[in-house]
């Protein structure tokens, strides 16, 4: 399955064909932050059609639907599976541009071999297809993401879990490693009405009774140790917005008793209390090695109802605007020069890419890559344009060699796919260079850094060379 | 009139040609959103040359006079139309990749049949050559509506308004529907000191004596039930900026009648007030199935002496950045789920549009088109790369096949263009689409759906398919 | 060495190519804004070799070092000159599409003839032919200029500068202008440490002790005078941001005298004070016929421990980003009519590129060219994109051809290139625009406009065509 998806969709020169089938096709994929579901991984499921892998989990596609005016029951509603793809393959030809309509596209092709186009009319075939190819055993969670040739798998992952599926496949030979990702978002929205249980969770799992800041650090290292013993390599924050106080730690402790107590808390009190712990676990990742990813600009929920009717995660968020980076600037200033982790920055704001890719130079220093890193084109950018955009802001203002790439932050196990997509989006940029004059050091050149941008970068960044 | 203008002038691929040919020229014009005069359309008026349609109201070419030293004497000042006209056609090569040089080539050549290029040299003969036109019947207001292909002008109108134009309009068969639309600006705008003079004339005008929200409310919705007898189907608010505060009629009433008695408000008491009246409308507005366009990021009238000196809408304006989006999405939130309008949203700030597209998908809810849009590219953002970027976001992060498409937003009558020139990028941006392999449903689809956001889209979302 | 850098280098169509050629290479350079040292152009410095032309002042070269992980001893420490180059040289490649990987290749080519490509292998030819050559007398500082053609260098001085070396260099006949540029920021910048320091500066300089407002005035105006005395035609501002308060007199005062008791101010305090000094500032050089250059969104020294053990302006700074535009607004505003100085603002924030020309559109007012601009694309935003996004918005927005162009803001010599390289861009921009339909005024008229551009209108705008 590593012949390309689309033939040379987006390549349109013949320097990115060159690059993208001698350098970037080949490489295996490191996808080191996803949001997949690991108990489907050590179960190795079997899905038994195109809507369990494509309309169960996929708030993208939702989104669209609404954007259409499909009724919920379509959507999250209890319509039948065949009846949901069916509304879905409907608005599909109308979403002219949207990455959502590429990749079902190119997951059509990769996976199930379809060659058309899908919409209404081809709707009821691609569903038998599907159908039937899904019960062949390449199409176990497992053989999907081997025959994607993926080598190391990132998920998102509570702090108070378990990790048991994650220790089980440890002791498999797989073929790939999955690691978890520590998520301590929970215990960190001291302002969001979950938090005192969130506590009481975490002084369950950790069996540290948490009442006051001290024990919230120690009940959290506590955690991060397990993760760490479990094979986490990162962590990651995600940030509605970044907010920096001058932190203490008799000023947090009271902010934290308040809040246990059912105080109302200001938005100063809750930026000293959330700067003061995100920089405790910045100190914990850095010893630990660990990669801090830090996701911000974020309006989650901001349709009540919807969020009522059916929770977070559904396809209501959206970009969140402003800031002057000032409090993202101090936030990673605070962190001690020997004690801060290597980090990588994320704004949903794709303005903020020029901003993100200076702030990244006023930071540098030391192995590997400077240690800090503008990541990806995240979620709403994850498209032709917002990549294209992301790899010229960081081309223009940093070392695009350095690169540590892409990832699918997705919940879907065909989304493997999105790295074929970055990578002719990449190729296709760096070649422009080339052809332009802009770039003159020869097509190996050019590919080696294309091998590294595709995978070696982020197996280092993470540490991962000699284990993947 | 219907054949191209300029040619083939912005499509530059056979796709592009055949899409702008075979779908897009043929479409009639729904402009729903203009500044256009009532009063000359009754009267079918005959303009005499060629700076009374150019350089009368339109403030976008005194900007370009203004920012080459031009003195106010040729712009808005006693200067004879012909100097103020060799002023302007002086400059005009200057402006290279200004949609004014555009838009101006674009009218000479399909109103006047001018094939050449306006400077100094050839202005003299163009002002004679339209002087002559101008004479013929064709060229009243009407006959240009006609001719244009236009089937529905949608003009702003004050609340006060007797709307006696637009109601002996009615009674007359001219070949297409005018329409007011209610801007309540003056009367939600408590910070201004024109508010209280603007009360007295709303007193007059509904007949209710204003003394309290609870007649404010009474007399607005007066007003929008005679604008509604009158053929009205959409209202716009123009802000500054959004704020948005919790409200209550209670506090409203007590800083209204702060305000009427002189009092001076903070900004809390401003937004709490704008808030209410605002979410009020939004209601009334779901009552009677209007469309609440709002419009927002604009700094008016930051140069004073400007303003002392020449008024309001005279080009001093210019665009407002910042903001996080937050106050819009909970204003658009407030509105409650069932009596919400159908909403067109348009930020000043071009760099919104991303921001303004998620949003956009967070509140998708019902026919038509999920009920909320996200408008066209508005006044500074109405350029080749404005539209372009507008339409790069609304595909990647929307549903193209949805929009509602281009308005002219002008005072002038030859500004039907903008339309030719919306429709030839819309087509260049899919073609580009197709010919890169993005989008794979063929020309009849896409020449559905460019059909649509030409004209259909809108028709249907005001709710006009019937009608016009 | 006018024959073209690097041949058709950008350059990608025959329009783009002919207005180049027979325009834009010919027109020789007025840099109006560098941070070269004029003692060097006095003393006529021979460098040794490349290291001390690239590397020695060069953040721009130290920021990719430092992304690279290179050690600070190859940087701004110890290290040989030798192995800092071989350590760059090391480094380049990864740079695919910075403009120091371009700008590093146009200086050898043309400075240096050298043809190839640098990196590690070919490091150490380049060190011989550059040592070898740099021996040569065309490699004084003064023919390296008057071979690059300019005819007018603006440095960057303190106002407690004596100038002397700008003085002697009046007296001889070297064939070129040098002109200092007032900069006040450290007499104004009243919440930063140095402040008090400065003032005791000042008043030994200006011979006035300054102990108030009205002394600080009296103090500042003598340093313009003898500045104008001394050749100067422009004063540069720094701010990290612009804020505007409403300023008095006596308020601003007894501010003054709080700080220089060693007060704590409020951002109130510090925003009045600024915004009274910098309001006086601008009368005085409207009086003077000076231009007044704002440089705004920057944040500088956010890393704490590299500003402590380096200091400033050492490749640490970063954009800025936020604010509504409405105190930069106020503050032009409040800039009387008669007495507004020609006015050039920068933002480092590239997304402003649209609201400062529409600002700038909404103050336009008199000869020269309105007498209000936008500046070039400025440091981060000195880049392919970043200056051809700004042609982009300037051509969309505002009148393209009063632009005042390019600058060098460097402390190179060698930095020259940068003139050829926005050219180029800007080539290529008018180019596109008649290739593609939107500019018919044909090649001769574009010839003259992207003449005025390169050099013309800069010369213009700093009152200096009848000097250079």
């Amino acid at each position: 399955m590593k012949t390309g998806v689309l033939g040379d969709f987006l390549l349109c020169s013949n320097t990115a064909k060159c690059l993208y089938d001698k350098y970037a096709k080949e490489m295996p994929i490191f996808d080191y932050h996803s949001h997949v579901d690991v108990t489907e991984i050590y179960k190795d499921r079997h899905f038994e059609n195109i809507t369990q892998l494509w309309l169960e989990h996929d708030h993208y596609k939702w989104r669209l639907m609404r954007l259409c005016g499909v009724d919920e029951f379509y959507i999250t509603g209890d319509a039948e599976d065949r009846d949901k793809f069916l509304k879905f393959a409907e608005i599909l030809p109308l979403c002219i541009g949207n990455p959502v309509y590429l990749w079902c596209h190119m997951e059509l092709k990769k996976y199930f071999g379809f060659d058309g186009v899908l919409d209404e009319k081809t709707a009821p075939g691609v569903w038998s297809l599907c159908e039937n190819e899904l019960k062949k055993p390449q199409f176990s969670v497992r053989n999907i993401i081997r025959s994607s040739d993926v080598t190391f798998v990132g998920t998102t992952d509570d702090p108070c879990d378990t990790l048991q599926w994650h220790k089980k496949l440890r002791d498999e030979d797989i073929g790939f490693t999955v690691a978890p990702t520590f998520r301590p978002d929970l215990y960190l929205n001291i302002e969001k009405p979950q938090f005192c249980d969130a506590l009481d969770k975490l002084s369950n799992a950790s069996g540290v009774a948490v009442d006051g800041i001290k024990t919230l650090k120690c009940a959290l290292r506590k955690r991060m140790n397990y993760f760490a013993a479990c094979g986490c390599i990162s962590a990651d924050h995600g940030c509605d917005y970044i907010a920096f106080e001058e932190p203490s730690d008799g000023q947090a402790d009271k902010i934290l008793k308040k809040a246990m107590s059912g105080g109302c808390l200001s938005d100063n009190e809750i930026a000293i209390f959330k700067t003061l712990m995100t920089l405790f676990c910045a100190d914990q990742y850095a010893e630990l090695g660990w990669v801090m990813q830090i996701h911000y600009n974020c309006i989650r929920n901001p349709n009540e109802f919807a969020y009522k009717s059916l929770g977070t995660d559904k396809g209501f968020d959206c970009i969140r605007r402003g800031g002057t980076g000032e409090d993202l600037s101090r936030l990673i200033d605070k962190m001690s020069i020997k004690k801060r982790p290597k980090l990588i920055l994320y704004s949903l704001d794709g303005t903020d890419d020029a901003f993100l890719d200076t702030l990244v130079g006023s930071f540098a220093c030391g192995e590997p890559f400077g240690r800090i890193m503008h990541g990806a084109a995240w979620w709403f950018n994850d498209t032709c344009r917002g990549i294209s955009n992301h790899l010229h802001s960081m081309s223009s203002l940093g070392v695009l060699g350095n690169f540590t790439g892409m990832l699918t932050d997705s919940r879907s196990f065909l989304s493997y796919v999105r790295h074929d997509y970055f990578r002719r989006i990449l190729c296709l940029h760096v070649a422009n260079m080339m052809d332009s004059g802009q770039y003159l050091a020869g097509v190996e050149r050019a590919g080696e850094i294309i091998k590294n941008i595709s995978y070696c970068n982020a197996e280092k960044f993470f540490g991962m060379e000699s284990v993947t």
